[in-house]
């Protein structure tokens, strides 16, 4: 029975284990406990913040999946909200069965909740398997995304 | 003497009147006076999150651009903080004069300001013209960005 809630702080080593544990992760995070000052920093901003759900997919007392959704205010689409998914992560060992698409899908719900007109967010373009998997998911990849390292 | 500031309320009609001023915004807004109260409720929400920056340049008196940048706290990459840049619009009649290369520097350093470790932003695929603009701007379109409506 997979059930999907807001993360606490002790699901933070887990969250970042999944972070960790991905070809473009790897290079980027730091796993290793304790953990790092800017990871407990950063859940605690998100955690504060009433447009921002950091979410955790569980299997009993097991956190198996992971994801962030913002809540973005925009005066754009006639003021419309719009929600953004972004750290999408299931667990190594369960990962291609199902429990990214129960996750998103729940993810999207959440949106509804909060009156969004659109869900958004973006992919690397060197992953493939996550192109098809918004597109089954009735995304449409109409946008360039962009980055700037400061 | 061309200047950056937060949008005030008092801004709100001239911002729409450049959001909907835009092959794509055409379709999507109503810049018509009194403005939609969807209008004024986003701007309320914006106004009111420490974590959301909607800014206008100015000419004297005259507001001739905007955009919109929300700093957003996440876990990836060590809990780095990012800025996000959206809703960048230039009066019609100032465009191709340098306005959106100077108000989107001003963004990025207000996002230095806040620590920030990325910005990012998407646009449209079919906006080549933008595609050069964040390229020249030093930004990697390393992304493919979905969207759902709802």
């Amino acid at each position: 029975m997979i059930t999907f809630r807001k993360a606490q702080a002790s699901d933070l080593p887990a969250i970042v284990a999944m972070l960790a544990d991905d070809p473009l992760g790897a290079a980027r995070e730091d796993a290793s406990l304790p953990l790092a000052q800017g990871y407990l920093n950063a859940f605690n901003a998100i955690d504060a913040d009433p447009n921002q759900l950091l979410a955790v997919a569980v299997d009993g007392a097991e956190v198996i999946g992971t994801l962030q959704v913002t809540f973005l205010a925009g005066l754009s689409r006639k003021g419309a909200w719009r929600g953004q998914i972004e750290a999408v992560r299931v667990a190594g060992h369960r990962r291609s069965g199902g429990i990214g698409r129960l996750m998103v899908e729940w993810a999207i719900d959440q949106c509804r909740s909060r009156a969004c007109g659109l869900v958004q967010l973006t992919t690397d373009k060197g992953r493939a398997d996550a192109h098809r998997f918004y597109e089954n998911l009735g995304f449409t990849g109409s946008h360039i995304g962009y980055k700037k390292s400061l």
